[in-house]
């Protein structure tokens, strides 16, 4: 590796790396770095609320909605509780696929690693579908084209990490602050002017919310389940709590202690901050409804197609800074942007599992070595296209999308907390000193809440949002799980079949002759090359062959191979059909069956261009004979290149990886 | 070669191998293979005589189509006449391209080249879209649903021609007699029934037809153009004359005569079906409206959208036939089966013509071994594609499709017939012999004549119709003149950097020492084969290397390693960022470097799966590592395949290669 790179692989740093400790990352940087995900969904989880209670009309949101926020807050307090202990005990980065992995098994762990693997594409579809929502308030042009700007998000988003984004970590904290501060800015004002009594109410305030179409009459069942339905879709904004659990190697020692801090504080921001929007949006009188066009009322009329209803936070702003429209267009921006950096988490997070995944044989291996640039492309833009499927199948329309989300990542939250109550049965059964055993026990009782709650969620997730589309998630998660399955079944297979057996000496016995056979077509630098190569292996027999194509050309080429006096023998192989595979093919087989204890190597010159598109012009009879040969026993393929003049500095090509953001679990 | 595979080939055949001599085709073959594109155009080249006529409206159409018919006749017969010539005195089956390239330069070939390949898609599209229209006679329901009809119509062709037609040659003559029975037994009945007076009228008889928009007033001037504008697409009966010389070697011998004795009968076939066809049509009194909707009045009020016209053959018949509704439906039937097969031909001439092209250097050199599977289904799928788009951007309306078709026949047709004169020319000054010049001179004299009416031909078609289409086609042509002008002027660069100069030693000198290097990831099966190979190679020095992705993993196989006792020395590579690629290309940097004389020759072990998908599970690294190491001077890449069970057999994959039914050039 040249001096360059490694200043610059150590610049850019991988956090998983003891040598590089000094870029480990200080609280006040890891904060935003995990936790963009969490606080972001404040921004849509208040609207899900607000709108899903809305469905039963009047004001049962705002009477309601601070209720179904607390529950809410109460489970993300529990949650980070819980997870605070996994941060502990489980500081490797691995995240709930190792914890559940590790304490139920890997069918369990794979379970988690479908689930989250579908919730980060969802991450993605939610959060940029979010975003231009949001920053709609401020750019109104982007109204009625969200499909395709949330499509071109993603896009903006996939080319950016393919190319790496440097030094991102740093500058990717920065919105998230924003975010924070423009919340606060919001939060304080609107507490000032409230109490001073010079709040104005929203908009929408002055419009009569009327039930959707079949909630017109809600009794005490409906209208507790559609309290369970409105909690289900607020639980949105327990997302991303996991993440600092799979970032621990990239805190600054003591590494598990500060991410446990961060954790907690990420929590407390994340309660204070949707219970306070919430607020907001009551003192302020907000109305959302999921169908504005008939569901809300100016005067007893419907106010039709032609209304626009902003998200809450917009609306919320309006009000708040009335008189003060940059306030409004700044935290239209800002929320944007901290979307748009929660979705670029999960093009951190998405490689970083399957890597993981494909160590443990679940994914093909090349995902797992993820110095390589080809190998983390891929994961992206699998990541990028799966998500843009989901944006463009709905429309872009967070309200849809937020029903096949949560479901993943509260798969995860629970296999991972009952996972812990595990790894503490078995800690208590290991250690016998009694005050270190209470301990261990109050540990337990903290992560036993924590997968009952999350249990308890899950299941009112499946039921109220089931039809709503979960179940469409819970398919494609079933679908991951067994194509992973059936990838390590055939890993499984394959490693069975390799395994050397010791007493075994036909592998180790060495074949009694060499045969080495060197292609010619063209007696050119290349082929001259690649007969001196087959000769400095001296093996027994050397023969140069050449397939006679056409034959006019062949005979140039013998008479050309004669004038030179090459002392290696020229043979011709006939082939009427004009196909180069088939005659040499035939030609190796039939040596092989003459000695069958004999090793064939066949030596080929190959072209090493400079533009990838000049490939289709080189090599492909060669490649597709190599292809071929392989299928035969006792041949080895020697490829002998000649780097053409355009191919001088191409391989640069080839050694581009792409700087790694997100957190990588470090090699066991 | 296989005995089975020979026995197929054998049986298959490709007409140009003199030793299997017996399949050659006897006329009563050749006729309906070859002919089926040029007979097959009367199906719409009438039909679009009277639909140019039309636009003038009144009777013009059935006044004067039969003065252009018989234009569009006088050219045919002169053509078939000089192409005869080109026939015996080209008899190769290199078509026009080669006499073209022989006479006028590769420049000049290569012209005719794009020409005829932009045609072979224009051949796809018409006919395909030609056939839909006839066929909906017989099945109404087709109606409405053209474009999706002749793009499946493409694909099942596309499949046909990748699976490979078996004994195709023979099945396809079948139509093309049924095609000329069906004309036959419709002229005789509509001759019989004219002149016995019992012919009813077509049913457009009975309607007024009205100018179209813009042609109410046509002066002589105008009338002229639009006269000369209907010969233009009538011409499209003319195309599908050159491809008799493309297919000579498939003939039975005497070859060249007995391929011009076809062509003969080809073209008298073909004038006999035009104008019995237009006759047919004036006694019938058929009326045809480019916009039937508004042109076509009945008792003075126009037919509207409703309003079904039909094909020429469709309402000839109809009236022909008229009370016997089983004919009607099986001239449809036939016209569009003859129509698909004369589509077919095209998919077996495209790759012909790519193969010569690719054997000139003007296309990758891969599409010249047409013994190869994949190089002729590269052809197939490009053809299919093109063709593709062409219908669907034109909605397979066979009037738009015609608007860019012939300009490419009838630049092959002029340069071809200039390059015959020139042929002569030169044949004239080599003969001495007074007889056989004056014989020489007098074919001069009907290439000459042939010239001569092309270039008319080809300047009435860029007149007429250059604003309604042909430009495209030009702009086509032009494209791939370039593209493969670009490819072939990287062949001969290519070419020249690597002419062996005849006292530089460097080439020929053997690298002074051999440095194996044994590349193990894992100690199995493959592993302790590439470790045999290579100690088989008996180099200077031996060493077997892994990279440590993955600590623990390498500490077990080191540890096996020493167990096992192997003499070979393993030695670890440190990679810290998980890439397999860098630290091994760093490494065999670090050796060439430290002795720039020795030769680096890398072993790698490969599996060998059976399914293509399971590549994506295997070699993936191997294959990067490779490519990478291509890169390096002085080192060579040996494969050292494992054949694992699930690929026992599957090489069959890579040996399929589909029967060639159309015409190919032997070697030369």
């Amino acid at each position: 590796m040249s001096v360059g790179r490694v200043v610059k692989r150590v610049l850019i740093g991988r956090a998983e790396r003891s040598d590089v400790g000094e870029r480990a990352l200080p609280k006040r940087i890891a904060l935003p770095v995990f936790a963009s995900d969490a606080l972001s969904s404040v921004a849509y989880a208040a609207d899900e609320i607000f709108l899903v209670l809305g469905l039963a009309g009047g004001s049962l949101a705002l009477t309601q909605s601070l209720w179904v926020a607390l529950a809410v807050a109460v489970v993300m307090a529990i949650l980070v509780l819980a997870y605070r202990l996994n941060v502990v005990a489980y500081p490797s980065g691995g995240g709930d696929y190792e914890v559940v992995g590790t304490n139920l098994g890997p069918r369990a762990g794979l379970v988690v690693g479908s689930a989250l693997l579908v919730d980060y594409v969802l991450t993605v579809a939610v959060s940029v579908s979010a975003g231009v929502q949001n920053a709609s308030t401020a750019f109104g042009w982007l109204r009625g084209h969200e499909v395709m700007v949330a499509a071109a998000a993603i896009l903006l988003l996939t080319l950016v990490n393919l190319r790496g984004l440097r030094e991102s970590r740093r500058a990717l904290a920065l919105p998230t602050y924003l975010f924070i501060a423009a919340i606060a800015a919001l939060v304080v004002t609107g507490a000032v002017r409230h109490f001073t009594g010079g709040l104005p109410a929203a908009e929408s305030a002055a419009l009569e919310l009327v039930p959707a179409d079949g909630y017109e009459t809600v009794g005490m069942f409906a209208m507790g389940f559609l309290m369970l339905r409105a909690f289900s879709s607020g639980s949105a904004a327990l997302t991303g709590i996991e993440t600092i659990s799979t970032g621990v190697p990239a805190f600054r020692s003591p590494k598990a202690r500060n991410a446990a801090v961060t954790l907690s504080i990420m929590g407390a921001l994340g309660i204070a901050m949707l219970l306070s929007v919430v607020v907001l949006a009551r003192w302020t009188g907000v109305q959302l409804a999921e169908n504005p066009a008939t569901q809300l009322l100016r005067d007893g009329v419907p106010v039709g197609e032609a209304h626009i209803q902003e998200t809450l936070l917009g609306q919320i702003s309006r009000a708040v800074f009335s008189g003060f429209d940059a306030g409004v267009i700044l935290v239209s921006i800002v929320t944007g942007l901290i979307l748009l950096v929660a979705a670029n988490s999960a093009f951190n997070g998405f490689p970083a599992l399957a890597s993981i995944l494909a160590r443990d044989g679940f994914l093909p291996r090349q995902l797992y070595t993820r110095g390589d640039r080809l190998a983390f492309s891929n994961a992206i833009l699998a990541l990028a296209v799966a998500a843009a499927v989901f944006v463009l199948a709905f429309d872009a329309s967070v309200t849809r999308l937020i029903q096949l989300y949560i479901v993943g990542v509260f798969v995860s939250f629970a296999l991972s907390q009952i996972a812990m109550v595990r790894h503490w049965n078995r800690e208590l059964i290991a250690s016998q000193d009694p005050t270190a055993r209470a301990g261990i026990g109050r540990r337990r009782v903290v992560n036993a809440v924590g997968a009952t709650v999350s249990v308890l969620v899950l299941i009112i997730v499946l039921v109220t949002k089931f039809t709503h589309g979960v179940f469409l998630a819970v398919l494609a998660m079933a679908g991951l799980y067994v194509v992973m399955w059936l990838v390590r079944r055939h890993y499984d297979r394959v490693s069975r079949e390799l395994v050397v057996i010791d007493d075994d000496t036909s592998l180790t016995r060495l074949p009694s002759r060499v045969h080495a056979v060197v292609l010619i077509s063209k007696l050119n630098k290349p082929a001259v090359r690649a007969l001196a190569y087959a000769r400095a292996t001296r093996p027994t027999t050397l023969e140069a062959v050449t397939v006679s194509v056409d034959q006019e050309a062949t005979a140039e080429l013998v008479a050309e191979w004669d004038r030179r006096g090459f002392d290696t023998p020229l043979k011709t192989l006939a082939s009427p059909y004009r196909d180069v595979t088939g005659p040499v093919v035939d030609y190796v087989t039939s040596l092989r069956s003459q000695n069958p204890r004999e090793l064939v190597a066949v030596y080929v010159p190959e072209y090493v261009v400079g533009r990838w598109y000049q490939n289709l012009l080189h090599n492909q009879n060669a490649a597709r004979l190599k292809r071929r040969l392989h299928f035969e026993s006792g041949v080895m393929v020697c490829s002998v290149p000649w780097q053409l003049r355009s191919a001088k500095g191409q391989e640069v090509w080839l050694d581009q990886a792409p700087p790694v953001t997100g957190s990588v679990r470090g090699p066991r």
